[in-house]
């Protein structure tokens, strides 16, 4: 069964430049781009469905490639606080910070984490999202990691949308392991990945590269069991310090490293040699209030792609928007919408290894696609916040309203 | 007919703070609160209907007060110009910036006008607007104001919210007046306030004091004018430079003085006296990555109520989310998530005048209220974007999503 979408204008993404289609025409079949091109050439065949896509402008799905949207409770209370005046290092003594929501998701029951998380996702998919990407690193145990990658299968199950669930067991260091960094990186190598990864609950793992969580020696580790155990890999790196994380990344082919504020030129030219995409999270930037910029000149000049993502977590970035991202890219990170448009989607889609089938309208990629009602493809890094009008196709066929109802 | 609403928690932003009743319950009747207190006091008499809320949190409905939501075109394009390294100087020689929004006002038919408006303003409804402010200001001329404040009282037909409309004929100065700007305030005072507000049109008169608009003696002339049409006034001071604006807007009692970046602590004194809001618009200061804060400290030392709007416009703020103000107020202005929602709420009201009515849900008070589906207040001012969980009741009455579609 073929469907014809056509009454539209198509920015493809193809090679990360708008490359638009005017007056376009797509054609799906299987859940797949079968023919796309000018409105005029398409061939309407016996049988095939059309569909009037009123003037709209369409681009890819929009691909979220960083996200921590399975945790218990949230920080708005210690968020309240710091707008009071109390201290980190008082919100900290108390409790508070990541450690609060490590115990509140290792309290959470899995149904409990499911009906939470589904509606931060059901938000990004209302905003034009076909696929995610979402961490675990909240449980820091075998069984609290379990519970959260469980979890992430079970949200691609029921929402419209591709998920992929990043193993990182690495993100902070369990209290229970107070002191004993060295101790629960063996323990993630020898036990945790080896577990979860045979449950087939992992596409990809991922550690925090940094001063306060684990060192590069640490990291490396982790990466090596992960070739071990034939998984991609990816790494939070020069977040708050300068510490090469992204060259590392680069050494084991990752398939992005991922914040980068402080990276340097010899790890943008390891990155653009690696393929490693740049992931930026303009939302952590903006939430922390953090004045150094990536270093947008040279990614470019090297040639690295560029992702942008949402970053979802409830300590640094608790966003609900990718469009918002975009737009945060722009206005902070000074990127073009068309940077910022390839950032979230052909570029994305290559930070988690879907490059070959996702990310672009080409023929033979899969048909997730969003029809705007905008005037141009600028407007979706120009409109701040809100709802825009819009359609959602996925996988061919148009996502309702209701599949979105956020429980 | 009465209504009781239960089941939830309310605050209720009486006196500007969040005021919290745990386990509340609302009557309403007539489009009024008619009792508000702990559900365990609350008397249900015959025939009360009874609405349960399912724990939510209440606050009243939000008020944007400061919007620009009517304008032809849109501006997306000159923002990508500049982000591809296109000066100003060059925008705005190609006939850019307020300028090209004028002349797409101008060509626009009323119908043109009315359509896109709705379809921003309903982004804003979504959100959990109840109120808003709309000015006119891009027309210019006689012909081209009336149409933009008849597209505003439009809207306040179509959609259920409640509408002020302000006459901002002193925006900028339109090229038939070019070097005369003498000439066109007595334009605006001599023949087009006049008419305006016999047509009834117009609740305030509003102008755009600053070295590149008008100066405060120009503005002053618009001041009387308005005073003798029985009209409060707003304005748009200091928002680049230091012109005592704020202060001539005090002695004219003022409803508002907004933006206010370069305001002085005279200012402050003075604002605070005549009982004239301050309207912080964070939108426009992250959108022009301005560097120069509001005084917080002053306005709160002297007591100046602060209201925050979303300035909703195609030039320096295309923000369509008052719950993304609330973000930014707290985030760049390091506003408390109580001060940002009494800015939306109860602090708004009194910035269009409506203070005995709206703004908070106090007994005799309109009947507009969230309930919205999060942990705490807090949160409103916490998630970045997107969506959250709610119902919105408008003079006592729910709102369906099929009255916010968008046309
Ligand atoms: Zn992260
Ligand atoms: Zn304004």
């Amino acid at each position: 069964m073929k469907t014809l979408w056509q009454h539209c204008h198509v920015a493809t993404m193809a090679h990360g430049k708008y490359s638009i289609i005017e007056d376009a025409a797509i054609v799906t079949a299987g859940g797949t781009v079968h023919w796309i091109g000018p409105r005029s050439e398409a061939l309407v065949g016996e049988g095939v469905a059309i569909i009037d896509l009123g003037g709209a402008w369409v681009t890819p799905g929009l691909i979220d490639c960083h996200t921590h949207t399975v945790f218990g409770g949230n920080r708005s209370g210690e968020f309240e606080q710091r707008l009071q005046g109390v201290s980190y290092a008082e919100i900290a003594a108390a409790g508070g910070g990541i450690a609060s929501t490590v115990r509140a998701t290792r309290a959470a029951t899995e149904d409990e984490l499911f009906i939470s998380a589904r509606k931060r996702l059901a938000s990004l998919l209302r905003d034009g999202v076909t696929t995610v990407e979402i961490k675990s690193g909240y449980g820091l145990d075998l069984a609290s990691e379990r519970k959260m990658l469980r979890v992430i299968r079970r949200l691609g199950e029921a929402l419209p949308v591709s998920v992929r669930a990043t193993c990182l067991a690495a993100h902070a260091l369990p209290p229970e392991y107070k002191d004993r960094a060295d101790d629960y990186i063996a323990h993630i190598c020898d036990e945790m990945l080896p577990a979860l990864a045979a449950e087939g609950l992992v596409d990809a793992v991922d550690a925090f590269c940094e001063y306060l969580a684990f060192s590069p020696a640490q990291v490396e580790k982790v990466f090596l069991k992960a070739r071990e155990l034939g998984l991609p890999v990816k790494l939070h790196a020069e977040q708050l310090s300068s510490l090469a994380g992204s060259s590392l990344a680069a050494r084991y082919q990752a398939l992005s490293a991922d914040h980068l504020e402080f990276m340097t030129e010899d790890d943008a030219r390891a990155m653009a040699a690696a393929g490693t995409v740049a992931v930026l999270l303009p939302g952590a930037f903006y939430f922390l209030r953090e004045t150094r910029l990536p270093p947008m000149d040279a990614l470019r000049q090297h040639g690295v792609a560029i992702a942008i993502a949402s970053d979802l977590n409830p300590g640094t970035s608790p966003a609900l928007s990718v469009r918002l991202m975009l737009n945060m890219a722009c206005t902070l990170f000074r990127m073009t919408p068309e940077e910022a448009l390839a950032g979230a989607t052909v570029h994305a889609a290559k930070a988690l290894g879907l490059g070959h089938s996702h990310g672009s309208l080409e023929v033979g990629k899969v048909a997730d696609f969003v029809a705007w009602d905008i005037e141009r493809p600028a407007d979706l890094a120009y409109w701040l916040g809100g709802e825009l009008n819009k359609r959602v196709v996925r996988h061919g066929v148009e996502v309702t309203a209701g599949e979105l109802t956020r429980g």
